[in-house]
């Protein structure tokens, strides 16, 4: 069965990646920065995973938290795994991945854009999505890039 | 300045701890079994998590996943971080914890109490609210424990 996250290297929005995780900013930019943390290899769970990939998960949480600070000034992170979506299909075929939010407490004028989080100090908003054109989008993850270390 | 989090142990819905972290049965049963992974000591962000810490919480996430899938034949689960409330305070005063909720493709009846998640395959509802008396919070803290292992 085919997973487009097992494909989400191959895309032209990948930020950074390392031996277990490969990260990519999200289509949906209302909260700046936001990006996805994708398994490399196709686990269903978090049970599943192993300790190195657990380690290496926390190592590129930090580096995008502290890149994000530097970045755009984010002040904190909404950091969830859901899984809902693949349990839509049958037979599910779940793939682990993560959604990071940085949350701003202050308004954000990023290339001449303003990004403003209403909610902030409350849960993000589902319902707000914000695509971004594909040269603001480069110029997010250039940013982030810039950022990121090694 | 007081924090809440840091005296999680002293409550008595604490359903396991490890060396770094403490877990403890949320008020909120909606979605049955959903419990809060709090770190023991006083920090404030997932950047500042260390190494052993991370690989803890793995052994929890695994240890919890597992229980509550032989506890309540959970389907999959849904781990956040957010952290937002703490910064509705001036100054912030953050402490790192996270929100298992686990979500069931089927009805759960539990103590002659019926557990259905309607949302199932979608955004876990923030508005459900389901309080539960204490006999019910200890009996499901008390089927999770059996099931938790060492």
């Amino acid at each position: 069965m085919e997973c487009v996250l097992c494909r989400i290297g191959n895309e032209n929005a990948v930020i950074t990646e390392t031996k277990h995780w490969i990260v990519s900013l999200s289509h949906d930019q209302s909260y700046l920065g936001r990006c996805l943390i994708v398994a490399k290899r196709h686990v269903g769970s978090l049970s599943e995973l192993k300790k190195c990939e657990w380690e290496d998960f926390g190592e590129v949480v930090k580096r995008l938290e502290l890149a994000l600070t530097k970045a755009f000034n984010a002040t904190l992170f909404n950091i969830n795994c859901m899984m809902n979506d693949a349990y839509l299909k049958h037979p599910p075929n779940p793939h682990v991945h993560w959604h990071l939010r940085p949350r701003y407490s202050h308004t954000v004028v990023f290339e001449g854009r303003t990004f403003f989080d209403k909610e902030f100090g409350h849960r993000f908003n589902p319902e707000k999505t914000r695509k971004v054109r594909d040269n603001l989008r480069d110029d997010i993850i250039a940013r982030m890039i810039t950022y990121l270390g090694t």
